[in-house]
């Protein structure tokens, strides 16, 4: 039968247009032309200027022949530039391609090639590392160098263009190209490489506009709420908040650096009332000397994503005027797509249960259609009894496009229907997930999965311990057993028979770690500990492999 | 060439869904089971409660063999049935069609049999009407009545279902139907028949979601606000405030009748923060005995359509505690589309200059990607002088996918890439634009146009003027020339000769009415003035035509 409201009711320009959030600004424009988009140290941008700056790059960009297919890489800090580049690179038709500036020459490089750069606007701070990239790579892209007045130091490069004069020479007025699908892409995002090597995340205009919008809607941000960046804007887009705050017309305080002093004068200069980081930036605002500090007239709304939030550091927090959320999410999924959401009757308990209900990463995202934890191989749900281990897994429009150019690695992480995080963890019988461990980093000993997570908790409550990360070791009985690497705190001693003792007390015998390695922790550039160096280090240990 | 981003990167389940604000629900009360999303006099319900409901619902029109392109009509006060139907129709994968009911039984009757109607959920206090309408269609809908607790009065139909039953024997884990594709229909309404015959509006899942959002962010809606239903829900689905309040997880106080008494006693006893309605809800509230009004502890948001509200009112709205913010938008809109986004340093201006900024209807929505002043001949945009009028013109996401079974109908409306409104409007330099007239309510006179809100405008600030409407009068030099109808304010008097010297002081003479009609004016249901029916009756004076 014909379903009479599919019948002459169909699609027009008038009644459909691609979803996008270059749209969002265009209208931050025409509405708020004079109201404060970007500050950064003394200087002050409009809307207008913004979006006029931001179709001068597309048009720019447009003149050197570069448009939808095209790949533009961004080697910036969290300035203005970085935000121009958010708008005016797929305004242009091309994607976006942001770098982390911690990178080793190495992996820019393999980045640019494996993206096939065409152009790259590049902080004169992060020039050498540009140069020494540039020195591998088989693409040799046009360089545009941004000179940022909060920038001191560094040099001109005479053979690369000047971006003030690149942007001189667009057009202001330059009729910017909408995507032609909403499912085209708008950038590219290389993983962390925690795990091995990095992907190349691909990202379309549709997932950028929901999360974006999912994320005013998910933090409560009013029109013209002011966004402090201590989150870097080449980590998913800076979880597309370069986006959501055209949206709401809101102001960005851009920052070079994350360093306590500007961070506790922009919160209190500017009226600051969202921002975002990983934990380290909180235990760095709290850990700053008083003389830094400033006391805060209102609440400042604190997004903290990468790893659960500690009890000590969310009571320091609270009584700083903090109010501090939980997210979780991937590159994969645009940055966070899920959230600690509270229920008020929390804040009444006691600060450790209250501390436990806010290290659980919580629930979809609005825009996301689906989270839960599966068995990968039957692809059922585990109970929600808080205990059964699973893999956390994605559905819906704030999941990317798929991997660049890696068909199978796309299609393993889409298997049955799903999104694969490669995050195992449990959900509780309220609906909660809360990560437990990497799947790649469990250990197996004996036919029995051990969290790696689990035994670095016990590792950490003990005094001595500053850092500690513990990962499969080779065993000729038991297949695997736990090897746990440690950093000292500051002042304290401990060897491995005490930390042994330690773990005897409060772990089953089987989760004991085999080895105690007390050395330094080698971490990705974004700080996140990388086990598969250590993984190797314990192959190498247990004397079975490698060399 | 080939675009490597558009290679091996396609859409699968696990990146893609449709999307639709039934996910916003099936949210709420996964995350908030225990929240309140329902108040109703003395009824409150959670969002488990809701959700299960509504999943009953949708269980009960399955079983009745009711599923996609099926209507299912409402014709029910603004209760938790009605929060029901909004999702339990659509759930089963039928269409909403709400019905207005304060319309005549005629009315219903034709918007029956033209959305073919299976069936039908009734308030019993819209019984006889019912009865009435059924009385003359065709179809014959199946009759599911809902005896609301805060209704007395009314009697049990025993040939229809109670709708207590009817959920009664749905399954509250029914697995609901998501759409096939965001572009199905979620609903149809029909418009308010102003200017003519009603037209089916059908709207889709994708605009609905779209919408939804839209409005939260539109009125920086945190979560958990609470939001007072003194809009008629069957209006364009309640402006999608049915869909958004699950988004964020707000409460929904109930309200059977838009009286001062109930009104002032909900803001005060459930902490409102947000509500709607058109400026004949403010003066009601305004014009209440003091004994009626509460003094508020909180700001409370009140976003207000259908025509701009008058100065006055919004200094007494101001001072007792309201913001308001104007809208603008159609069925055809999906309610609000258009906002009159207020800059703060409008605020300091005085009170006349800011009522004449807030009369303005504004700038495009977020989710609305196009809004302009066109000349309907050219398509060509009007110049932005506040003066040169054209016709107002919608393009984008939150527009209609058409008139049901009317497809000569909905080319029209779409011709040039651009939904027609069928208001007449100016933009001013700043791009904010206002509404003069309805284009088929303008007059052209001596081959000049005259704006019949600019002779109403005059004639309303006459202090024997209560309402006031013109229309066009045939006239045998002329061509036409305006005629106004005028209801007398209460203890004033004042005659045609009156009038005429009042209008020949403050209007261009080819612009004063060649007549003044002192009579009731016709309106219709939603309480807009019906100038076709005037129309007619100035042909009748005119002695031209008719009769
Ligand atoms: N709130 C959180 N708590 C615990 N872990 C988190 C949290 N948020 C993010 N993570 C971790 O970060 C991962 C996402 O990081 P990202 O996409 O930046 O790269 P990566 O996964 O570390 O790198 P790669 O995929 O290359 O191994 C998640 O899969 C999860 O393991
Ligand atoms: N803020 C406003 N100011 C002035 N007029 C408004 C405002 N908001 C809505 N309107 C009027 O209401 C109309 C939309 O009303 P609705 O869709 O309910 O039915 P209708 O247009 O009155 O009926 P029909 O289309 O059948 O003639 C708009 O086209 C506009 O004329
Ligand atoms: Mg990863
Ligand atoms: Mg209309």
């Amino acid at each position: 039968m014909v379903n009479p409201y599919n019948t002459d009711l169909d699609r027009n320009p008038a009644n459909y247009q691609p979803l996008t959030p270059l749209t969002f600004l265009e209208r931050a424009a025409s509405v708020y032309p004079d109201y404060t988009a970007i500050i950064h140290g003394a200087l002050r941008r409009s809307y207008r200027e913004f979006y006029a700056r931001s179709r001068r790059l597309a048009s720019a960009l447009a003149g050197r022949g570069i448009g939808r297919g095209d790949t533009v890489s961004a080697l910036l800090a969290n300035t203005p530039a970085m935000l121009e580049s958010h708008y005016g690179v797929p305004m242009c038709g091309a994607v976006l391609h942001s770098i982390n500036t911690r990178l080793d020459a190495e992996t820019v490089a393999f980045q640019l090639d494996h993206a096939a750069a065409r152009l790259i606007i590049v902080d004169s701070e992060f020039m050498p590392l540009l140069h020494e990239a540039l020195g591998l790579t088989r693409v040799k892209p046009f360089v545009v160098q941004y000179d940022d007045p909060e920038f001191h130091g560094g040099q001109r490069d005479h053979e690369a263009l000047d971006y003030e004069d690149f942007l001189a020479h667009g057009d202001p007025d330059f009729d910017w190209l909408m995507p032609e699908d909403e499912w085209d892409a708008i950038s590219i995002n290389y993983t962390s490489g925690t795990t091995g090597n990095p992907k190349g995340v691909v990202s379309h205009h549709r997932g950028a506009y929901l999360l974006a919008q999912g994320n005013a809607l998910t933090t409560s941000m009013a029109k013209h709420a002011v966004y402090l960046w201590t989150l870097p804007m080449f980590h998913c887009n800076g979880w597309c908040f370069p986006w959501t705050l055209s949206a709401i017309a809101g102001t960005h305080v851009c920052l070079r650096q994350v360093r306590a002093e500007p961070i506790w004068s922009a919160l209190a200069e500017h009226a600051v009332t969202h921002m975002c980081g990983a934990p380290v930036v909180m235990s760095l605002m709290i850990g700053a000397p008083d003389h830094e500090k400033r006391s805060l007239g209102h609440k400042v709304q604190f997004f903290t994503a990468a790893a659960p939030p500690p009890e000590k550091l969310l009571a320091d927090m609270q009584q700083a005027g903090f109010e501090v959320t939980h997210l979780y999410g991937l590159t994969e999924t645009y940055g966070p797509a899920v959230v600690n959401d509270w229920h008020q009757g929390w804040s009444d308990l006691p600060p450790e249960q209250q501390a436990a209900l806010k290290a659980r990463q919580g629930v979809r995202y609005l825009p996301l259609e689906g989270l839960d934890v599966l068995d990968p191989e039957t692809m059922t749900p585990v109970p929600r009894d808080g205990k059964t281990m699973g893999e956390v897994m994605f559905r819906g429009n704030v999941v990317m496009k798929g991997y660049f150019k890696n068909p199978e690695a796309t299609r393993e992480s889409f298997q049955g229907g799903w999104f694969h995080s490669g995050d195992l963890g449990v959900i509780h019988p309220d609906g909660y997930i809360q990560l437990k461990d990497r799947s790649k980093d469990v250990i197996i000993s004996g036919g029995e999965n051990i969290s790696s997570m689990e035994v670095e908790e016990v590792l950490y409550r003990h005094p001595s311990v500053a850092v500690a990360a513990v990962v499969a070791m080779p065993h000729p009985k038991w297949g695997e057993t736990p090897c746990a690497f440690i950093e000292k705190a500051a002042g304290h001693e401990v060897d491995a028979a005490g930390m042994r003792d330690w773990c005897k007390e409060n772990l089953a015998s089987y989760k004991v770690p085999g080895r105690f390695v007390f050395a330094e922790i080698p971490r990705t550039s974004t700080g996140k500990i990388q086990k598969f160096h250590l993984r190797e280090q314990a192959r190498i240990l247990s004397g079975d492999g490698g060399g």
